[in-house]
């Protein structure tokens, strides 16, 4: 057996989310997050993405005596624990471990896909000493801040060195809710001797610090207390901190609160069973009893903030919600930037709220209102200088962003050839002092589909693009399947776009069907070749008279 | 013959593209701009839009004895003066003005598009003694600052009372090239009185002055200075300042200069003839010839900074170009920001280059590179205090930013129903010294496709959200016309998705038209309807089954 440890990303590398990591010392492996990717515009109706865990299942575990020792789970979001129901299923059993609050959302995430709910509850009481044992590896977490509660970092343990797995966090030493990041663990960690700090790269663009969370309350009360109608915030449903502090400042004036939005109560339910969000029954009230009471004793939190075209705050803004309605008293603040990609939606939302004549606050006119987080530059360097690891390896952002990282550690000390650039799939392989590039374990998209929940395939997505880029044309025609010729025209339906020559375009096409037809007299024995010749006839004939390349469908007919 | 004014916005209101607006009084119309609207992702596969005449052709010119007696355009972009090739052959014959860069650009692109050059340049000397007269209009151009040369502000004189349209500008008293905006004149302007002051209001979130153009060189020249390699800088293809800031830092430091795409090198060129680009002849170099240089010998201006597919940065950036290839010694400088719904190409093609190891600099690592050609807060403020109009009226921005205009405005002392917000088509009448709103005249969006250049009916467009979201089902079934009824099985084609139980749906369809049929027995008389029949069911039953809305497209064959 080789003393050597090998590290590969399945996902979280190059793209942000999808975050699933894999610690690999000989036959046992340690999973680190499983979470969703988001799709881009370029994934027309997917809506979600999956890690490729293939190498798991086809050769890691098929194959060999390899098994998964266990998963340890960094925070409660999404592109972290979202994942979980639709991989789970696939794999065999191991324990699974997680922050009190990460614990509650990933249970309530796979009971809602009727999955066991079997993700283990670990306190940050673990340590040095206290470790837990996974195999050959051992492990504690570690509170940090981040946009969510109980985020954690990992010290792992493993026969070649020691990792500190530094996934998403920033250093608020004010946080609005829970403690500040535990900087004597970090430490402890440090001087134990780090092999690799696998750090949060997002906000390595960034000069300085990030803006503490706690600044945000002052903003929020100096609104309400203006504010003559519904207070109305939308923030993402899972920052359970900003969320109190909303509730906090609607105490403070003497407003009831009312969470719109199923992801948000879902997430105010789990919280509040935690007592992490503490809302006495008197303080909330439900949509039905909202009328009960005048607006400018009323605060809506909303779900909604990225202009998504489904939720809450998109019906309100639209006036297809049922029971809540945009009056010119009314404020309504966006305590979220948009993600990169959901400018277009959040802005036309913005400008159908300002139309009904409400007070809308947003980031271009202040901000405020939300505090990115992820740490910036000077964060994520004394990270560096807390951990002094001997390698770094940026996760969890764009490759620009682990580019600036980089430079970042070049101008803390380090060589360039200390900080590794991966790329998700590549393996890199630690021993004692060294480390060195690995395999290429092929990881693909693997898209889930809206409304389905099942997997799409990457020629369906193809086709999606050609369909909306260049529409359709099908190609109807009936051929004799004894003379193997057409028994009579081809019929050409257009849907995407418009031509004025259609009966010119019907006439050639014809000709050219008929040419290539009469190349291959006799009977019809392959269907699905005719078919096929026919379709590229169709498709050079289309480009040629019409310079576009639309999705050409031909039907052919057995007469 | 009533004396009022009539200000109709056919496009540029509430969606800052567009631009074109009618000045009608009695039977005399005067236009200002004639520009294109960019597509937002919602538009699949239509790249532009272009304002609706159908008021002129259909009300104003067809019926009665109105006429267009000119055209005035304010500035080069092509959101005001980019719709005239398609606009002007279906209006009749009228006088077209504009300054000598913004006519040479007019004139290039009618020629473009093989339509008489018939914009007349007109110089900025013209002023309230010499005014150009326009049927019962008079006018003069105001020389503004903006991200394009010869940008003007324009003094309108009516019967009704004088109005400053007031469109595109920042006041930048340090421009890097061309005069500061001519203050006198404006002040001029306002002292004869204005009844309104149209105003750009895309910056009015902003608080503060914009920066100046100036700075942008120092920055220029302290990049070029450190780069060892290629200095490759991509930018907007119209605004030639910078084009010239980068001629002069590639000049200080004895580089050769190479612009890299159609736009550029057509702007350079029409630039160039007026004089507006100084560029000796031994400092150019042409594609062809930079394979004659040292790398650290070359600037390259290249076309593409939104990250356009088929732009020559993104053929670079890809390894696709034939005669650039990006090094590690190389510098890429985004002098421009990413374009509200162009972040994830933008991003993605920043990533690429950097992948390929050269420094690249853009906007979230410094703001030294690009500034803002519209005015902030106090600019805005600053010319309501120098035109002290009675009413104003904000354009060329989106809602939310016409809401922050008005705003603004109120701070100043005016009163809210001083300020008018319309949405495009929405005219207001003036009289001496007062406003209503008046008639509502129906805009819609008319869309020209990338390739063909033709108009895209609005159904088209909803063919192809649904085909890229929800895919499309052929269902193509025989129906005996003498009976009416189907002559076998449905056959069922599916493209954009995936199912698992083809079979089962297969059946129950088959089911479901056997139903429907089964009701009408006898010879078919209309097969519009049966075939509008059959795919109503199959919409029903593939929701049902599959929980999705696809294009369903029905093929019946006769039989």
């Amino acid at each position: 057996m080789s003393n050597q440890l090998s590290f590969i990303p399945l996902g979280g590398i190059g793209d942000v989310t999808k975050n699933m990591y894999l610690y690999e010392y000989n036959n046992q492996i340690l999973i680190v997050d499983c979470g969703l990717g988001f799709a881009d515009e370029t994934m027309l109706g997917v809506d979600l993405l999956l890690p490729d865990i293939s190498y798991l299942l086809q050769s890691a575990l098929a194959k060999g005596p390899k098994k998964i020792v266990g998963m340890l789970l960094t925070h409660g979001h999404e592109d972290h624990i979202g994942a979980l129901p639709f991989i789970l299923p696939q794999l065999p059993s191991f324990p699974i471990f997680a922050s009190p609050l990460t614990a509650a959302l990933a249970n309530e995430k796979l009971q809602e896909f009727n999955t066991p709910r079997r993700v283990q509850k670990i306190s940050f009481d673990s340590a040095m000493g206290n470790m837990i044992k996974l195999g050959v590896f051992k492990a504690f977490f570690i509170n940090v801040t981040h946009s969510i509660l109980d985020t954690a970092h990992i010290f792992i343990q493993t026969p070649v060195g020691n990792f500190y797995h530094g996934s998403d966090f920033k250093f608020d030493d004010t946080p609005s809710q829970g403690k500040k990041s535990d900087y004597e663990k970090i430490a402890q960690a440090g001087k134990s001797g780090i092999l690799c700090l696998l750090s949060d790269c997002l906000g390595a663009e960034r000069s300085g610090r990030s803006a503490s969370e706690i600044g945000i309350k002052n903003s929020l009360v100096k609104e309400i207390e203006q504010c003559q109608g519904k207070f109305i915030v939308t923030t993402y449903s899972s920052h359970i901190a900003r969320l109190n502090q909303i509730i906090q400042a609607s105490e403070k004036v003497g407003r009831r609160v009312c969470f719109v939005g199923r992801s948000l109560i879902k997430t105010k339910e789990v919280a509040s069973k935690l007592g992490y969000i503490k809302l006495s029954s008197h303080l909330e009230v439900t949509l039905d009893q909202i009328k009960q009471y005048p607006d400018h004793k009323l605060t809506l939190i909303v779900a909604g903030s990225q202009g998504q075209e489904e939720s809450a705050m998109a019906r309100i803004a639209n006036n297809e919600h049922r029971e809540v309605r945009i009056t010119e008293r009314d404020t309504v603040i966006f305590s979220a930037d948009p993600i990169p990609g959901n400018e277009v939606l959040v802005y036309e939302l913005i400008d159908t709220l300002v139309k009904k004549g409400a007070r809308v606050v947003y980031t271009t006119l202040s901000r405020d209102f939300h505090v990115s987080g992820h740490g910036s530059q000077e964060e994520l360097g004394q990270l560096i200088s807390l951990v002094r690891p001997q390698f770094l390896l940026p996760i969890g952002g764009a490759f620009r962003q682990m580019a600036a990282y980089r430079n970042l550690a070049i101008n803390l000390g380090y060589k360039k050839s200390d900080i590794l650039l991966l790329e998700d799939g590549q393996e890199v392989i630690f021993s004692q002092d060294t480390v060195r590039v690995g395999r290429i374990i092929s990881v693909k998209n693997v898209y889930v589909d809206e409304i389905s929940g099942e997997e799409v395939e990457s020629f369906v997505l193809r086709d999606r693009q050609k369909l909306s880029e260049g529409g359709i044309v099908i190609v109807l025609c009936e051929v004799d399947s004894a003379s193997g010729q057409l028994t009579s025209g081809a019929d050409i339906i257009i849907r995407g776009f418009t031509i004025s020559n259609m009966k010119q375009l019907n006439i050639r096409l014809l000709k050219d069907i008929q040419a290539v037809l009469k190349g291959r007299k006799g009977r019809v024995t392959n269907w699905v070749h005719i078919r096929k010749l026919i379709g590229e006839v169709a498709e050079r004939r289309i480009f040629k008279d019409l310079r576009r390349r639309p999705l050409v469908f031909p039907v052919v007919i057995e007469a």
